[in-house]
């Protein structure tokens, strides 16, 4: 037998609970087939229902019951030999394969949803800018740094190369500061708004030690270095007035060790829970041995991890005057879960339910994998089926493109994994997602390129013809490199941006949001080829082929595998079309 | 037989060339003494000079004809047994011993000048202070920090304490700054005039890459961070319309490795040493192996080292428009050479000459050990008998005063070393030279104090109403602390200054500069006893006694070694006198 998840299964992809799905196969000797239905975790029973004969094929219909993760494969029986159909090895959707054993067989995943999700209008043709702010814009006129911190160092120049600064042991010793803050941001926001970008997504801005602020130290405050609360208050004005949107960086599993909560430096007055056994603060944290041993994130010590299941704190992040609900009252728009795959399910769900208090917000997570059916700590994550994030930081899309752009994956493969995270992810989170080709916690994109600007031509130009909301990580629109952490989060380069990459960048964005067949809701076509990929989008008033040649050589679009083109759009696929060394084409069909 | 050099030779200490010398021994039974008289170096051919014996005692006399060092001891002869008399071991005048075996024979020095040293009418009575000028002060009304460095970091804060940024290796990688500059100095003209300070002696401020800048960068720039050349010319007149002196720090041994001479990163447009074998600089450097294997400062890499004869250089430094001449012509009042032990004989010679073309001027050397007779790579330095230097930072002083209030030292010990420094050195000098309780190259005086104020106190009080002009180390007047480098190169603690250590120094001021008995000219009279020291000072108007137990106990003073009291003064040390622990007496004899 012979089924593809992408093409056979109606609806397509993840569905509402209640829904019912019909799985189609094509006529086919065998004798009788099975479809081997599971609920997530329950692996030895399964609902076995028999495909029915027709004309047309075979067919099977099943009703999913629960909010979850289901799975299913198939039975055949053929001249009394049974054997069992699956998906590929690595799970990803799409053609499958037959197997001779049943232990052996691999399940197709199908995401069901309690409610179907939706996201604010803003969201829609989002164009997301990523701050990573002391390394944005210093505002002040006279350059001054605002309240550098004790024991810290400033860069002598804003060209500096970022630089940790370690002692004999490694550890990080003094924070180097460039002095990005608040008011830099707003007085770029013109800027900003001529780009095309539409929303702002900044990294921490609570007060905290560290450059990055992933070590807070008090959630009530903005960080001194950034402004303060009437700063805050007027740049998320001047951002709404220009037409954009604010998403923070939500930190809500750990907190600085030199916090209000912590406090093992005594920097706060207040009784902290390395200061006291009965620290208010004392549930919070699980101390081995008080107050030197303690749970911290991936045993960094400077990172006391937040007990999990702790209600106190669930309640100060998450509660009706707790820290979420404060700072989106001032207009903050959205949050970012930084390791939400840390956070408890009922703690994801009760922010999420706190910003429902508020119209139009969006709650974004911090993944790194297939965000549908991750599992952390031997459990399964929520994170669709229960309507907890309305979109996930897509690593994964940007490990497909780099790795298509650098040859280390075949087109076929890149649309067939590309197609997974389709069917998997609900489709409004999947044509919105947060599509990044890096961030603070990857080298950037055009030194993975080895600063090829032909290859960052090509994966722009994907990037921003792809379905989802493009994330540009500060700097990169004008060339700006870095490897790995710190390098990765040098100062903007004001007065010496890369005017070819920008050029690029400001191409794609013109394209992406004025033409209707690049709009979130336009349909997606894709198909691959030997030297290629390409797709077609398609809207109401419009149709765009995408073409990229992703490698260094001529190629010429031959025996593409047009599975996942409709019929009638076949035509449009210019056979035989020669592509020069990482061409992109962008055409539109009249 | 009996000898002390420090009472029974005439004239007592350095001598000028031709000077007669006459030795007289105590009536003894000897049957005959000679004195053995050896030029500096010739060990195997002494002049034999016998000694005539008299009613009073023995006596001979000699006359030293060249400049140079001079050495003595005695040989002795009773019923045909010869034996030998010299100084004790380590070569410290003051009493002797008899010795049975020639080759073991211990003898003291003369030293022996070629003309009078004289010192310029500013350097008599003068308080030095001593600035490391990127930690004292910024003048810029804003704090903005003048023309931060490439790679380089700027403090957090002012109180921030100094850290060296070094990479796995141990190497500093980036140089940290605290922005300290000419005009905050000269905007501290009048505090420090105040507090009596009359000289000020200034770390480096030529073009350098690194904080402390003994790694010139360029000798004809003042570096853009403390300021440019008008701001210089207007600090050097403010300093001396303030009725204060200029030293600044002349480093000349070697240069940076990013110099314009050596240029081994290019940041010099001009080609270096290190750039290629035509250079004009080739000369002054020697490679193993150009461009990476070359002679450094103790071989660090950051500090090339120029040749050591190379007259070009010599000519470059002290040539009629050389670097010295040309900052000497703008005002500069002094030099103080750095690593002066490693410069040429005649490279020192001809910096003083030059300096000797202006009026008033002065040349001060960096040497740690008694510098009458430091050997430097095989070489005696001829610094006093030869006219170079006028005065050297007295770290030998250091030495016995720390060791003294330390209790390494006995009292008796530390009078006997100290009074072989005023025997060694010529008069002038001893008289005025440069006597610091710590620099940028030691721990800060109250550290090495564990911050007991008693300890400081008796300290102070010795320093200040010893011979010689007192150095403070910039914020040691205001209790800054620090251990070794860096943490000795904290920035001055504005509006943290310590009261009760700022009360005691200005109490020593005060007091230094107000009592006659205390000016460089008045004599010097020491004795020690059990738990301390104490002196006569005493001038045409006036006579002081000191006292100071080093001790934690109480005292009294008992058994005072009064040998070199004049016996006409001894009357007015107060025996029996009790003195609380670390009490210090300065009482006015009438």
């Amino acid at each position: 037998m012979n089924y593809n998840s992408f093409t056979d299964r109606q609806p397509f992809g993840a569905v509402l609970v209640g829904t019912t799905i019909t799985w189609n196969l094509k006529p086919s000797e065998e004798d009788a087939i099975w479809l081997l239905l599971y609920r997530d975790g329950y692996w030895d029973k399964p609902d076995r229902i028999a495909f029915v004969h027709q004309a047309s094929g075979w067919q099977a219909s099943a009703t999913l019951p629960d909010a979850g993760l289901w799975y299913y494969g198939f039975e055949s029986r053929r001249t009394d030999q049974t054997t069992w159909y699956g998906c590929v090895d690595g799970g990803f959707g799409g053609l499958g394969q037959n197997y001779a054993d049943f232990n052996q067989l691999q399940r197709y995943q199908i995401t069901v949803m309690a409610q179907t999700e939706t996201i604010p209008d803003w969201w829609h043709n989002a164009l997301v800018y990523h701050i990573f702010v002391d390394r944005f814009s210093n505002g002040n006129a006279d350059g001054h740094v605002l309240a550098p911190k004790p024991n810290s160092f400033i860069y002598g120049q804003k060209t500096d190369r970022p630089y940790y600064i370690r002692d004999s042991q490694g550890e990080i010793v003094r924070w180097d500061f460039y002095g990005g803050n608040l008011l830099g941001i707003q007085q770029a926001l013109p800027l900003l708004q001529a780009r095309g970008v539409t929303v702002l997504y900044l990294s921490p801005i609570f007060e905290a030690r560290s450059n990055h602020r992933y070590d807070t130290g008090d959630y009530e405050k903005i960080d001194a270095m950034l402004g303060d609360l009437d700063q805050f208050k007027a740049f998320v004005q001047a951002v709404h007035h220009a037409g954009m949107h604010l998403i923070l960086d939500g930190v809500f599993n750990h907190v600085g060790a030199d916090s209000r909560y912590f406090n093992a430096v005594g920097d706060y007055p207040n009784i902290g829970a390395a200061n006291r056994r009965d620290s208010p603060y004392a549930d919070w944290f699980t101390f081995k041995h008080f107050p030197d041993d303690y749970a911290s994130w991936w045993g960094v010590r400077d990172l006391p991890a937040v007990n999990k299941e702790n209600q106190d704190f669930h309640h100060f992040i998450a509660g009706s005057e707790g820290v979420v609900n404060d700072w989106t009252a001032l207009g903050v728009d959205g949050w970012r879960l930084d390791v939400v795959d840390e956070l408890a399910d009922d703690f994801v769900s009760a922010i999420r339910q706190r910003l429902n208090q508020f119209p139009n917000r969006l709650l974004i997570g911090e993944v790194w994998e297939d965000a549908s059916h991750k599992i952390a700590y031997g459990k399964r994550r929520t994170y669709f089926q229960d309507n907890q994030l309305q979109a996930t930081m897509n690593y994964p899309l940007r490990q497909l493109l780099l790795d298509l752009i650098g040859q280390r994956l075949m087109p076929e493969a890149f649309i067939r994994q590309l197609m997974t995270l389709k069917e998997n992810y609900p489709a409004v989170i999947f044509d919105h997602n947060f599509n990044l080709l890096d961030s603070h916690d990857t080298p950037r994109v055009l030194t993975t390129l080895n600063g090829n600007l032909q290859q960052l031509q090509a994966i722009i130009t994907l990037l921003f013809t792809l379905p989802g909301n493009p994330v540009i990580y500060y700097g990169d629109e004008v060339g700006l490199v870095g490897g790995p952490d710190p390098d990765n989060r040098a100062f903007y380069p004001w007065g010496h941006e890369n005017q070819a990459v920008l050029a690029m960048y400001q191409q794609a964005i013109q394209r992406r949001y004025t033409q209707p067949a690049l709009d979130n809701a336009a349909s997606w076509f894709p198909f691959s080829f030997v030297g290629g990929v390409g797709y077609l989008r398609s809207s109401e008033d419009q149709r765009l082929l995408i073409v990229v040649n992703t490698t260094p050589q001529a190629q010429h679009i031959v025996n593409p595998d047009l599975t996942l083109v409709p019929v009638h759009l076949r035509q449009y696929i210019p056979l035989n079309r020669g592509l020069e060394p990482w061409a992109t084409l962008v055409a539109e069909i009249q």
